[in-house]
């Protein structure tokens, strides 16, 4: 189980479940995205109303099913950065790893909404939290 | 602002909100539905995959919008107890009523789905755990 | 069964079941939603991303359960028009009624986001598609 | 654009879009879910209340936004068949292509739920239904 550099509580509600009582795995996209966007706060001081960015890219990878009330721990670091986008990966934990995921985003300009640069504050931001990444 | 019996603590997700960035009104139920289970579970002793009852009826008024990441409590009650039923009311807080609820289920049996009278152990335990019950 | 002014034809899915197998209660108030603002383009014209207007007050009454892949339509109506808000009611079917319901929507400026009158041309429209309303 | 073997439509609806006005990036999940267990009734008569299988891994590649009201095709098609699993691939369209994906199911045993072969009456339909199949 490795360490990633955000962590961030989700309670598992009765409306995530499925007719086979697990959390249904497309809800599984929704605890990353709290994860991301906590860490987008906590680390580039983004609101949720001002996120310049799009997802391009999901990876989910399930190894466990997780029923109602249960607690998880969704880990995230940035994994990469690119020239105008970057890369997370997250894993989703219990008392074990129930899932790991990856997802890339797309930085976009907040008037044009074309993709653009990832700004050089956020890349710095990045490697100051993250002393991991290259 | 009442005292109700049982409270419960949801956290706002992004997936919660509409295009007004603002959490969906139909959320809301899903949040009293998360409050009332583990209300049945604290004081029944249920389980969220053995609910033996259905939802007759729903109620909500909505006072204040409600933004990502807030974190909402939950207060709920017993408000009366009938033959096959029983109603619940909640209060949605931030720091202030965003929002009251009620909710009527009416009691199943596990085998046949038909309605059935509310078991007296219920209507005990309801009544020792809510002094306020008439 | 009444014949209400418009109606929506709407898909169960998968994800709008819950542990019980049923469509989940919260879940009609979306369908609800789709109807309302189906009816709110065909009669004022507006778009999903300009309703000017928010949910102060929702009653569902649940009558049968749904189960996947069934269509259902929702036939809404405005049942009538105040001073600064305006009530729809539903009739959910299958092949038979599965539930009512009644909203009630407050207008807001577009700018303040305070409440403010029904315009006049909206009363007008609403008179013009609904002969029944008083 | 490629033929799929299998289409299902889908409805957008105002419940999948979040506070960017597009439809929220863990919805395009549930679409996909949608279309495949039509594929898994149409083609293996197996009903949504018995769908001996879990989604191991899921993949999404987003390209365009879709806003409200706006009608989805989903084409899906079985890519592979392995011992114990077997892989489906999707295309979503309005216009043009607005998304693809890829899940991988794992066979389950009905009462043991533990990994089991692919039945060889499910592989000799996905031939059946699908030439291409290798």
């Amino acid at each position: 189980m490795t360490t990633l550099a955000h962590e961030t509580d989700i309670e598992v509600r009765f409306r995530d479940l499925d007719p086979l009582g697990h959390v249904n795995h497309a809800v599984y996209a929704s605890y990353c995205e709290q994860a991301r966007i906590r860490y987008l706060r906590d680390v580039l001081d983004l609101t949720a109303d001002d996120l310049p960015m799009v997802v391009a890219n999901l990876e989910l990878n399930y190894r466990k099913p997780v029923t109602f009330d249960e607690e998880l721990t969704v880990g995230v670091s940035v994994a990469s950065v690119g020239d105008s986008s970057f890369t997370m990966e997250y894993e989703l934990r219990t008392d074990d790893v129930v899932a790991t995921a990856e997802t890339t985003q797309v930085v976009v300009d907040r008037e044009t909404k074309r993709p653009t640069s990832v700004p050089s504050e956020w890349r710095e931001r990045f490697h100051e939290y993250e002393p991991a990444l290259d």
